[in-house]
């Protein structure tokens, strides 16, 4: 029961992460005079991890996020059994959450697909940033995405506030990078739509499996010394 | 005296909700150059459940909202008795607000009532989304809600930080899907404006009741099994 | 000593309150493109409440506003012995942090006094409302921010959090009512800047004092009901 | 041990505020239609001390400014040996921040260097406000800084919540004063970014240095007799 009550709650975290969040994106971002823009987008991604951590932070930890998922058992604050069923269960979440949304936003007269808020860099790029700019900051805002989880959910840090610091960082990290990458920091979260939104978003989907998760390691190795208690 | 204060507390705070959501939306949202826009309406939305929760919360539970008090209900977290005083307070406490709200926004010179932040699906969408995409929507978005509802209010979560994330839950789902139901989630706050704005709009309050509703039902029927404490 | 760090506290966060909120109105509002809008305005306001409430509210109580004073104190939460003493020292922290203010903004080439974030109804209101809005919306907004006030500072409201719902309070108030009034619901904040934007303001100021502090009155009677512990 | 993991922890704490506050700045402010303005520039600066404070608050402090560290020195909070450690480290997180954030943004095509985020008055303030007003809002927003730290921190306060109301401190500090001097209140923040911004930037670092320096050793002496614990 523990492990169906686990895999459901990270299956619709992703589900929230990945509707919410791209849901703002294509629907609300670019509303004509009233729209919500990059800040809205900003917000929506944040919330849906801060009130996805309140609701089931308990029962999974909140991951909804491979990048999260192994950064933090790199940094040995997540068993290895369940790495496995997090990552197949946060990928069907998003791609569920992006099948649905698809749907929705179809029902608009003069919808576009277009990149459906879907990664990407060079020519997929929002402001059409190199792969170079792509591969030094979606692997920095994993480290620092992690650096937070880490630092907020250890021992010594206030209990309780954790789903609001992690859900503000990735607001955050929004804030920074929508133009570079349309900001992925999670891998789950990009493939989702890009399955969607054509065959070229797809190809670089290796890169956004590839960037977080490698940022994620880091500051796993890095967390494991800096938040050692000391002696 | 129990019963007065707490249906008093639901009066005021489902006043509150519409006034305060509805009154940003009518006064503020489209006001030239400065507007707050669709994500001002979205944080006001929020910020009346997260104020009226720590106002209130201990008295009532801060529902404001029958969809909330149903999908509790059914979540075997809310008593039967309370269930249709708490539905009439909300809606009277929702139709006071329009009322007043109308008086306020007609003392400007170039008034014209609109839509006067009513719901609405097909032509009365803002983004003349169609019924479709208002019936995935809006169930969706009230299960999430009550999803969140439920596993910030559980007993392992963190005490205290229920009405943060429940409050800022609706800013999210307002940055999601105001340009295609103009944002319900809840009846109560349909029912209020549109008494208001003309037969079309309340022609399609039927919606607005069931949809929320529906999803808020099987949001407190998932919540029975991901909430249950493991044995 | 006690005396003493007390109004000094009220004298620092309401000169804070006056200096932040109208500080973001006159500087940032309006900046071209990249300016922050009523929105912005919104958030500085409740900001400098929720960041003096965590500063001085276990010196002072954080009132920053003779309609909070009055409130409270009608609600048989505040000291008779200090009810003059804080307004006070509340009206002269708003009328330092004006003067300081518009020295400051003097320092633009191109700037035009103006209204400098005063509160005004009829002629003087942002969206030209008239009167009578303006009478009906500044009691009820001061009544719910008393409302929040009590509630999230009783003793069944989970602690801390009260400054994070006030300040929050602060900000809905405003995204529903800059237009109307440019929103007062605060008779210092009110005065302060009134003093240097012309005769014309300081006419209405009877009324900044008048209907915050009565919508804060009815307030306070209202909470000795609803915030009765039960029998 | 302990030496290396506090100054880790301000290294990366003050790259992270210089990278994500100035990196918003940079990438993402002006972004046309959808850029997130100073309001999300004043967001970004603030939630990355409100999530670094709460990742390592309880290694470091949290200080990630030369300013904090002078400030809650004089108010007897910091320890006298750690004061130029901390300065070193916190000035080389924001000079590799810089650094790194310059290479990201050259990968855009059009990209233009420009003031690159600097802080500057004058001629290089972004709305041509002069030194004197520079000279005024600079000490004034470093002093309530401190004052928000020194009491959030204080043994009265409620535990837990000094990240969220430090952060959103600055957050308002940034939504007063952006076109005044780009906004410092930080020496650290200022040195970075103008390194890579050009001669004339660099000369107006002593500015950045001594104004918020000084607003912050103000504070830390008021703050000596307003959280002085009554006797």
């Amino acid at each position: 029961m523990t492990f169906i009550r686990r895999v459901l709650a990270e299956f619709l975290g992703t589900f929230w992460l990945t509707f919410g969040g791209c849901g703002a994106a294509v629907i609300s971002a670019a509303y004509p005079q009233l729209g919500i823009g990059f800040i809205g987008v900003a917000f929506a991604f944040g919330l849906t991890v801060l009130t996805g951590v309140y609701a089931v932070g308990n029962i999974s930890g909140g991951h909804f996020n491979p990048a999260v998922t192994v950064g933090l058992w790199v940094g040995g604050r997540f068993s290895t059994l369940y790495v496995l069923p997090y990552i197949v269960v946060q990928v069907l979440g998003a791609v569920a959450a992006a099948a649905i949304l698809k749907i929705v936003a179809e029902g608009q007269p003069d919808f576009v697909l277009g990149r459906f808020a879907s990664n990407g860099y060079g020519d997929l790029s929002p402001g059409h940033y190199t792969l170079l700019s792509a591969a030094i900051i979606e692997p920095i805002l994993a480290f620092f995405f992690l650096f937070v989880i880490m630092g907020a959910t250890s021992p010594s840090a206030p209990a309780g506030f954790a789903g609001l610091a992690i859900g503000l960082a990735l607001t955050l990290i929004h804030l920074i990078s929508i133009p570079i990458t349309n900001t992925s920091v999670n891998p789950a979260r990009s493939t989702g739509p890009a399955l969607f939104a054509g065959a070229e978003y797809v190809k670089q989907l290796w890169f956004f499996w590839a960037a977080p998760i490698g940022g994620a390691v880091i500051a796993g190795l890095v967390g494991r010394l800096l938040y050692r208690e000391p002696h």
